[in-house]
């Protein structure tokens, strides 16, 4: 069996009074991204290895349905020594009995430690983790994304994709940028304090004012659901007011030490099928659209992603 | 009291490990856009007509908590036609008993009659609706909004703020943009077979391939996560596949017409204060930020909204 993931396209048919901007058309329509996606030869998909996954259960929810939500961990040259830490963290089960502790509205779901800030109170991290320097923000500019987004745009002179991952670029540097989804790492006031104790993912208009101030790791690639229906914290910055109102994290593992667990796969963003796709995101004219806007945001051409038993 | 509703203008201080994107500062630190915001003298912020308010009321929550969710209509030169036939669809009730009946992760949560596809059941339209031609999607580009977010975008040449609102335009026409919390109308294949008793409002990422494929007739300033963060369904595009999924929508009135309702007031978008937000929100260099964008986004420039008693 497989299954497209991704919400954006998901969608299997037309329905009436929708914005249909992922539907399937109907034989004699013209293409659109997701009839692209669901054509692309076998060839074109690239396993992720299943020793890259942060597979993190949640507390089931009140109805007792269990919330999985898994999390591509971000290759190198990005962020490494982040990624490094957190397989430490795994390793050590730290997350293990952490919670979500903060849902702000459009901007970030953050999970953590609760007591990380309380002196004496704090769990203890595990030996072994790296301080990282802001340098490992960005890698060095060889190897800019091929450009799939219509060019730079407000925040970078380049952007595009590269190895399955939204980048942007300038002739000094490449960086991954905040698209929804993504999981970065929560820091103090200086750049070098994140650890990959805290994370945190995008659940709204992509904030790219944190990209080369926040460290990227990842993006999370099933269950972004569990995450982002969560009820936002009413206290400042959508942080949870009470203990009753976090959501218990039970565990989080590595993909390769979870028995049963699906194959998950990327469409290559170097594939033909990509370019397509990208290019019929930033053109839509089918059934429903009737003005094709001729560009597109990075953030709005998602990777496809999907599973495969 | 005053309250700044908008989260990403919520935050009121510094808490460790967040990227506190809107965090005010300490005393001796640079100005944030929410201490811009905050400082702003009075003249700037302009009062919402309550008779442009939509007051929508969804039944109480598993808790018992009441959600109520606050929508500004448009105003012209954008989408009249629509915006005349939902204060019909108000004046008759029509709303009232409705659901929500769709929430597509990081796409739109759309709510109307479930029955209104299916001959027989459909709830009755009130006398008078006007269909609206596809030509009101935009309006003449006289008065192309003063550019507030660093020049055009992938998807138009330019864009910025007029009134209050994020409008995007070329040297023929201006339309309104599909950001973060805009409510739109749900329409079928056709462009004029939208009513008015079908909306959406955007819950993720701006879906720009919409703007002028679809009819922009306001946005919601109070309430959003009672709408965002409602569970995501599992059918089609997010469509609920139960009856007892959807989210019954007890009564939608007007301002006007709601007893001890707050003021509402936006900053204006010609103000000098308004100026000074949208260019710290592209040139963050405080405590937190290391890295200027040196742009941003026009749907990462959220109009500030607050309440007055």
């Amino acid at each position: 069996m497989r299954k497209i993931l991704l919400a954006s396209v998901l969608s299997a048919c037309l329905t009436a009074f929708i914005p249909a901007a992922e539907a399937a058309p109907p034989p004699a329509a013209p293409q659109t991204p997701a009839d692209i996606v669901a054509k692309a030869p076998a060839a074109e998909w690239k396993r992720i290895a299943p020793s890259d996954l942060l597979i993190m259960d949640l507390a089931a929810d009140a109805a007792g349905h269990t919330r999985r939500v898994v999390i591509q961990l971000m290759p190198a040259p990005f962020s490494q020594g982040w990624v490094g830490n957190i397989r430490k963290l795994v390793a050590a089960r730290w997350y293990d009995g952490i919670a979500v502790v903060r849902v702000q509205d459009n901007y970030v779901v953050q999970w953590g430690d609760p007591d990380g800030e309380t002196p004496g109170k704090a769990k203890p991290l595990p030996k072994g983790l790296a301080p990282v320097p802001q340098s490992e923000y960005v890698a060095p500019a060889r190897g800019l994304p091929k450009d799939a987004s219509g060019g730079g745009d407000a925040y970078a002179p380049r952007n595009g994709f590269s190895a399955g991952w939204p980048i942007a670029g300038d002739e000094q540097a490449s960086w991954p940028i905040h698209c929804y989804g993504m999981v970065g790492v929560g820091r103090n006031m200086a750049p070098d304090t994140g650890t990959g104790a805290e994370l945190y993912v995008v659940n709204g208009q992509a904030p790219r004012q944190l990209d080369r101030n926040v460290a990227l790791v990842g993006r999370v690639i099933s269950g972004m659901e569990h995450l982002s229906a969560l009820p936002r914290g009413t206290g400042d910055m959508g942080f949870y007011k009470t203990a009753q109102e976090r959501v218990p994290i039970l565990s989080v593992r590595m993909g390769n030490e979870v028995p049963g667990l699906p194959g998950y796969e990327y469409l290559s963003t170097e594939s033909q099928s990509f370019a397509a796709y990208a290019d019929k995101r930033a053109n839509r004219k089918d059934d429903f659209y009737i003005q094709p806007a001729g560009g597109v945001d990075v953030c709005n051409v998602p990777v496809p992603i999907r599973e495969v038993m």
